[in-house]
């Protein structure tokens, strides 16, 4: 061992006593005759002190070293007559009595520090470096812990860690694979898993009754903001159980990490149906942190002689409390909001509820103040408040509601950053209607079964209105896990595959060792998958899972570290058989 | 839930209580008036009892349920007349009131039993019934146990998981890399990786001090008998420690796996060069449950007219303890057996010590009994005993004894299956010599570092000769992990490419990643990597590491039930840019 202590566990219990210390160099400064070396670890930060009057050569060579310098310090410790109460060690000191240089640094490129100097680039490329900040540091700490405590209560409840082949098969449906080509197998690839959704299925078949993983799962997908090609879940599987054997077992997830990661108790988890939530906050994961939920307008603002409301197949509303006196300028910025390409509306209907009880609107043209009153009763709003409309098509208009909703949560401090609220989203829609490809996709996989009252609707009805039982776990208006109860009947999947349009053959090619599996005595099962990279984000209150994840890759799926993805050689693309 | 209770956990305390379990019907039987059913899933199994005269109707169901089918049954625990004290749950039985097939069973293609009428390309098709056999339960409830007991010391001794990359960097030195098209970056490729070596080493770099991680790994080879593409390894890096710091942590590991998943206490880990290795038994892995180790004879047997000894470089024996009245037809297997070419000798020489004192050998022509006597004293060889003696090139001579004794301890039953004997081989030589290529490789990898007082020689004298600060840990002659401390200096590094015969270029080409982050405060730091699929094997007293693999693939790479790899639309490949 190069140490007999880490940096961060003296004590003043400690003092009088020799010790060795090893690790990087933080800070440097002089003082009069003294050197003061901040040393720092994984563990924390030691103060080092060297006197040039007890040793002038040694305090000499302290000052030469410079920052990110990795030394070994040995010396006795002792009371520090100017305490640093912000440090765990800040009441100590270690005089020095001998150093080694175990490695010197060039100077880094940018400044290790809380407020690094360094832009995104530069540490990404840097990205060992950057990992040395604390920022960093403490939210992989955190992605650890909660890695183990999942684990641990998993385990508790009877789940088994069962891992999952990386190599295994594309499929079409859903999004797009990474494919391995086979040396062995000429013309042939396997595909990275975008989940281990047909294994962890296959496991309840084998009557693994209870399976989980933290598991690498891979989407060629364009990025967006916060999407990485690779990302971990937390994958789940029990069988002979019904929804809500599901949802508590999460649910007691949810709470154990709150309690043991956060030290929080939070223990409401509502349950809302997508309808509802659609309906109340125009979105499937809504942010509850908040009210200023939406309402509907349409038998209150229709048939006045304004066409845009007329023609639109819904209009809809909130309310912005204290906010009648927003200025042009703040109202043309929410108008810029909505009419944004991500929320799509094309323009925005104010009424003002003046402190003073007048009423003033930008529709004030086609609706009196006798006509705008019952829109203000049933938004029970009082004077000081702003209601914001929009209309249009039924399912944008609500979207784009809830977005202007968000916004006005943010702009009006709603939103407490401390604060969570978890919330059950139940009984999506089992299918979506694709008008390009004239064919209904599976919204969540083509193994979710539909609620047990919604199959005659399947069988014989409108396909669009038949409810999945499946459900996601929203934690602050962001999607955190989702899952189903499964199909395990095989006339219930062959059924599901004819809705999809997959012929026997195709069902048989693509999925036959799942179907032929469901033949062998199936238990009814369902499960859930939790992004982890996005709980983690969530819990250690980030913006971006890129911040939380060691080595992630850019928006273009490059890792400009290490320089990936970069050219093979010639002889391995001929000995793959590609080109 | 379906269940109030698992099959595995009713006892005679729960007489009298009304019940409902889930299962699959393991066995359906008929006595006189009575159906038994033996109803099974992942804790146990428990017995379900039909009256014909209580429930005619019921029984009459039951009677028609098959294998495998999936079933609920309610009804009140009673005593059982005629116990099974091989089963937990023996003292009882279900009489059965409610029945319930929550899923029909096709007749599945092999029994679902301990030995099973199944042949392996069967079994490996439907693997989702094969590891619903006890046998196949056992190894994944023992792999998961021991994945949680290593977690869980690793974070006792302040390890932090941290998951590194999946799609990295192609490096051409080491095996073939699995490669990932790029679609995003046209031409270009990822790899999968062989371990997250340099990564975990950028991580000691970042300070993370203490780093472990149970992850998938991958290798593009021609699969030899226990091989898969893809394999998971515990991988562990640490920093300001010493080889023995770092022995003695993963000693730590090794003993606390031994305790808490075989109830064993494993205390003796000797430590032993590679060289003396080499020497007494003719392997880098030996098997230390037994002696029977080699001695040299080139002094004892050169120089006496016999030619093929007199030209070998080498001559090595061990005994066989009372083996000298083994038949023409056994020492004949032997010499076959040292023939085949996996062993590589050209022929065997025995010298028989017989009951009587008398002395025969294979070589008699050559050797008088005179000139083999101090043949047998040397091997302290009593009356009875057999000496099997190899020549020829001094590594391949040593290498087939090896296997000649590992062969011998088994025809002797000498190997007690149920004895652990966990041993370090150290010292390992650093580089080897490719006689094609005329270039030294790494025989661990470039970055490990040689022992501090071989550093001259590798600077000046022989580099064959240098030893690694490299060590295996073996156990029963399996290596279950490898690693080395790591060079962390940037001048000792650029040493070793120079004579692993790198440009500057190509190292900085290759790993210049690393070598920069070199200058940037690299600690001292080492670790280690365990094949976890071979230690679970161990442990299990397995074969094949295939038998511990939730789904393996088969010896051509190939997963048979999910038919992978397989061809890919025309469509994916244009979107890739390959052919």
């Amino acid at each position: 061992m190069f140490r007999t202590h880490t940096c961060g566990e003296l004590r003043l219990s400690d003092s009088g006593n020799n010790v060795t210390l090893a690790g990087w160099v933080q800070r440097n400064r002089e003082m009069g005759g003294l050197t003061f070396i901040d040393l720092r670890d994984r563990y924390g930060i030691t103060q080092l002190v060297f006197n040039m009057e007890v040793n002038p050569d040694l305090c000499k060579e302290a000052r030469e070293l410079g920052r990110e310098f990795v030394i070994q310090a040995t010396g006795r410790v002792a009371e520090r007559s100017n305490k640093n109460p912000t440090i765990p060690t800040g009441d100590i000191e270690i005089r020095v009595e001998k150093l080694e240089v175990l490695n010197p640094s060039q100077i880094p490129p940018f400044t290790i520090e809380d407020h690094t100097d360094g832009g995104e680039e530069q540490r990404m490329r840097y990205r060992y470096l950057d990992l040395r900040r604390n920022e960093n540091k403490k939210n992989l700490l955190l992605r650890h812990k909660m890695a183990i405590e999942s684990r641990n209560y998993l385990a508790s409840k009877d789940f088994i860690e069962i891992e999952t082949p990386y190599l295994i098969k594309s499929t079409p449906e859903g999004a797009r694979d990474f494919v391995v080509p086979s040396r062995m197998n000429e013309g042939q690839f396997y595909a990275l898993p975008q989940s281990p959704q047909t294994f962890k299925q296959l496991l309840m078949v084998a009557g693994y009754d209870r399976y989980y993983q933290i598991v690498r799962c891979f989407r060629d997908e364009d990025l967006r903001a916060d999407r990485q090609p690779e990302f971990t879940q937390i994958d789940c599987e029990m069988s002979f159980v019904d929804r809500d054997d599901i949802l508590n077992t999460f649910e007691g997830l949810a709470k154990h990490l709150f309690h043991s990661v956060l030290g929080m108790d939070v223990t409401d988890f509502p349950r809302m149906p997508y309808e509802e939530a659609m309906k109340l906050y125009g979105s499937d994961k809504p942010d509850i942190r908040f009210g200023m939920t939406i309402t509907e307008l349409n038998s209150l603002m229709k048939g006045k002689g304004f066409p845009v409301f007329d023609q639109a197949e819904l209009i809809v509303g909130i309310t912005a409390e204290g906010c009648a006196e927003y200025t042009r300028k703040q109202l043309d910025e929410l108008t810029d909001f909505v009419r944004r390409p991500q929320v799509g509306a094309t323009g925005l209907v104010y009424v003002k509820y003046n402190p003073d009880g007048s009423i003033k609107s930008s529709v004030d043209k086609f609706y009196t103040p006798e006509d705008l009153k019952p829109v203000l009763e049933v938004f029970q709003a009082h004077p000081g408040d702003l209601v914001l409309i929009l209309a249009g098509d039924a399912d944008k208009t609500r979207s784009a509601l809830g977005g202007l909703r968000l916004e006005m949560g943010k702009r009006l401090n709603l939103i407490d950053p401390k604060v969570f609220k978890p919330l059950w989203v139940i009984d999506f829609p089992l299918l979506e209607w694709d008008e390009e490809t004239q064919r209904f996709y599976a919204k969540h996989h083509p193994f979710t079964a539909p609620k047990q009252e919604d199959i005659p609707q399947l069988m014989f009805g409108d396909a669009k209105k038949v409810r999945a039982n499946a459900y996601d776990l929203v934690i602050n208006g962001v999607e955190i896990g989702g899952g189903s109860v499964r199909i395990h009947d095989k006339a219930l999947q062959q059924l599901m595959f004819q809705k999809l349009g997959f012929t026997d053959e195709e069902a048989a090619n693509q999925f036959g060792f799942l179907m032929n599996a469901f033949e062998y005595g199936a238990p009814p099962h369902g499960g859930i998958a939790f992004g982890f990279d996005r709980w983690v984000t969530i819990f250690g209150g980030g913006n971006s899972i890129r911040d939380f994840i060691a080595f992630p890759k850019n928006n273009a799926g490059r890792d400009v570290m290490i320089d990936s993805p970069s050219e093979i050689s010639e002889e391995q693309k001929k000995e793959l058989g590609i080109k």
